[in-house]
């Protein structure tokens, strides 16, 4: 088991110009490593996280410093603290494991919700990121740790456009790579929740004039809450949905409204909005679902087509997961995936696991999902 | 054909107490009529429309009087007019067909768009309205047009769970029962989809500060835009949002929008959100939504359980229809139906179209449906 931890800072040297031509002229990573890299700095594993994850894989870590507001006890526990750790689907005794907050993120990396030169945070000034350049500023700090080429890298839910991102443009540099419930893009229901979404966000205004900025406790986020609201039940199922309503019959009218809540299943949505707006930013989450809409493997890698970018990719090895109740990511969206490696000749195997609890299973089965990653990382495949 | 019609209205005599024990001290209904109705009155249809339709079911109408702003072009031409008229699947040369607006709609109903006695809108005091309470006023409509019993009643989508409250409260008074593409209840998906548009409506400020009670043109409700957006994608399968969507790639940016636009299918989803807040009334819309988060047929008919409800029901013969392709009433929740008429001894035929549309194949597809309601109607099965 991972005891308590502390993420780190990695401050890229120069100015750095994004993929879409703008400029940013201090850029910090938060991260965090778990085990030990070896001599030859061949045993690295670097793990994407999802959308509203964080630097923080495993274990427990109680405080960002400098302290940040949005890390609420929601964040404390690693997200994917089940599958990383000694003797794990990751197994921490083996492996050096890496995991880094999104440029463009709200947890320590710089995003909207960090200081700029002026000391003011850069708020909706904050310019577009792509998973270009989430994967390149990644991949200088895996420059700076000495690693010339990754064991693996992973990459759950969007955290998997990073990893193809990361795999296809950078061929020779990883070894294994295991997209979980993903795609090559963003899929017609995908853009339109996320339309929605950006929607709620940019229409909503705050529950009170309190400015975050300022410093005070965060103010309620209606605008967020409502585009979590629209995300929750992609990534929860329907059934799961329904079994944890019951705990959250909670229904405290909200000044300004007619509508009197009715049933569990809206008190329980509703909870779950008001609860993430608590450990998010709003500029962070935008940037993040713009990169998301924006997102096609091909355009990334300025490639023509498929088989012409996998041809870079035939020493790889690919594990892809699909998980049968996912109405985010559908099972064929990874089925896409595994088609076009077999046509381009590269090793692949797709599992499919069995969960009633939907897109999220990837957070919260890890029985599901061990043997194989253990299988694949240990070489035995 | 049905060439050019007006609506008319029905005052009810007196106070109407509705379900939730609120009292509306004057009550008319705007309706509409084909055909003509026999000496012995046993040829009459009642039809429910859908969420957003209204009385206008065939024909021409160019105008409601008084003069209701809601009522654009795109309400001039009736919701069934492919399926309502002289040899058509609701055959007019044979049936007096009426269709009547909600109470609680918004074009020309008593409800939250309408003036109350002192000749302002009602709006947001305007009470909750059950279909309890449609069924019902509605029924006092028939009455007085001399009407004992009807031949048959007919509903698509949320207007099936009017015809089910009717067939079920009034089992003496229709013959024939045809809802379409319903269910029993708000199911959980439609919940939680409902929630969200009921969350847009009322955190969603308006984009202007122009009062449309003052009576000049609408001004743009972002959130009912909203809400629209997040229910056409229920309505409208994916298959054919994406053959439509390339005709409409306008995306002239927003003021206060960070995001920019970047795919058609966004564009087209913005528009049908704008197209319909221009058509439709805020207060109307959630007092519908809220009808339909409570609708549960068995509250509805204050009944234990469905054998003993449809018991009284043996007379009446049902024709279900279901949608493949719908994702919003999920044909299983007809076979639902289907499997407790059975169990009932309830004469009942499913039929599922097969479409590509969605939902709104009732809307757009008639040769999927005419031949089983016309052979149905006509007294054929």
């Amino acid at each position: 088991m991972i005891g308590n931890v502390k993420s780190k800072y990695y401050k890229i040297s120069d100015a750095l110009t994004l993929r879409s031509g703008e400029v940013l002229s201090t850029v910090d990573l938060s991260y965090e490593c778990y085990g030990t890299l070896n001599a030859s700095k061949d045993n690295a594993i670097l793990i994407f996280h999802a959308l509203t994850g964080s630097q923080h894989l495993a274990g427990k870590n109680v405080a960002l410093d400098p302290v940040n507001p949005l890390w609420t006890a929601a964040c404390h526990t690693g997200w994917w603290d089940h599958f990383v750790g000694p003797k794990k689907a990751v197994d921490t005794d083996k492996f050096f494991v890496v995991c880094v907050n999104y440029l463009g993120g709200c947890y320590g990396s710089t995003g909207p919700y960090s200081k700029n030169i002026q000391g003011e945070r850069y708020g909706e000034s904050f310019p577009r990121v792509s998973f270009h350049d989430i994967v390149d500023t990644q991949m200088s700090l895996v420059d700076s740790l000495g690693i010339d080429k990754l064991h693996a890298v992973i990459g759950p839910s969007v955290g998997g456009m990073a990893c193809l991102s990361l795999a296809t443009r950078y061929p020779d540099r990883v070894g294994i790579v295991i997209p979980i419930a993903t795609g090559f893009g963003a899929t017609p229901l995908q853009r339109i929740h996320n339309y929605e979404q950006i929607n709620a966000i940019e229409r909503v205004p705050f529950d009170s004039e309190v400015d975050r900025k300022a410093g005070g406790s965060p103010t309620r986020d209606t605008g967020l809450a409502m585009a979590r609201m629209i995300s929750h039940k992609t990534f929860v199922s329907l059934s799961a949905m329904q079994k944890r309503a019951k705990k959250f019959v909670e229904s405290t009218p909200r000044s300004g409204s007619w509508y009197a809540l009715n049933h569990p299943l809206e008190s329980y949505i509703r909870y779950q909005g008001e609860k993430f707006c608590e450990r998010f930013d709003r500029h962070a989450y935008l940037r993040i679902l713009d990169a998301w809409q924006r997102f096609d493997l091909l355009a990334e890698t300025d490639c023509a087509d498929y088989n012409t970018l996998f041809s870079r990719c035939k020493q790889q090895r690919y594990l892809l997961f699909s998980i049968d109740s996912d109405v985010c990511f559908y099972p064929g969206e990874q089925e896409k995936i595994e088609r076009q490696l077999i046509e381009s000749a590269v090793p692949v195997m797709r599992i499919t696991v069995h969960s009633e609890k939907g897109h999220d299973a990837f957070l919260l089965e890890p029985h599901l999902f061990a043997p194989h990653l253990n299988f694949v990382l240990t070489g035995q495949w």
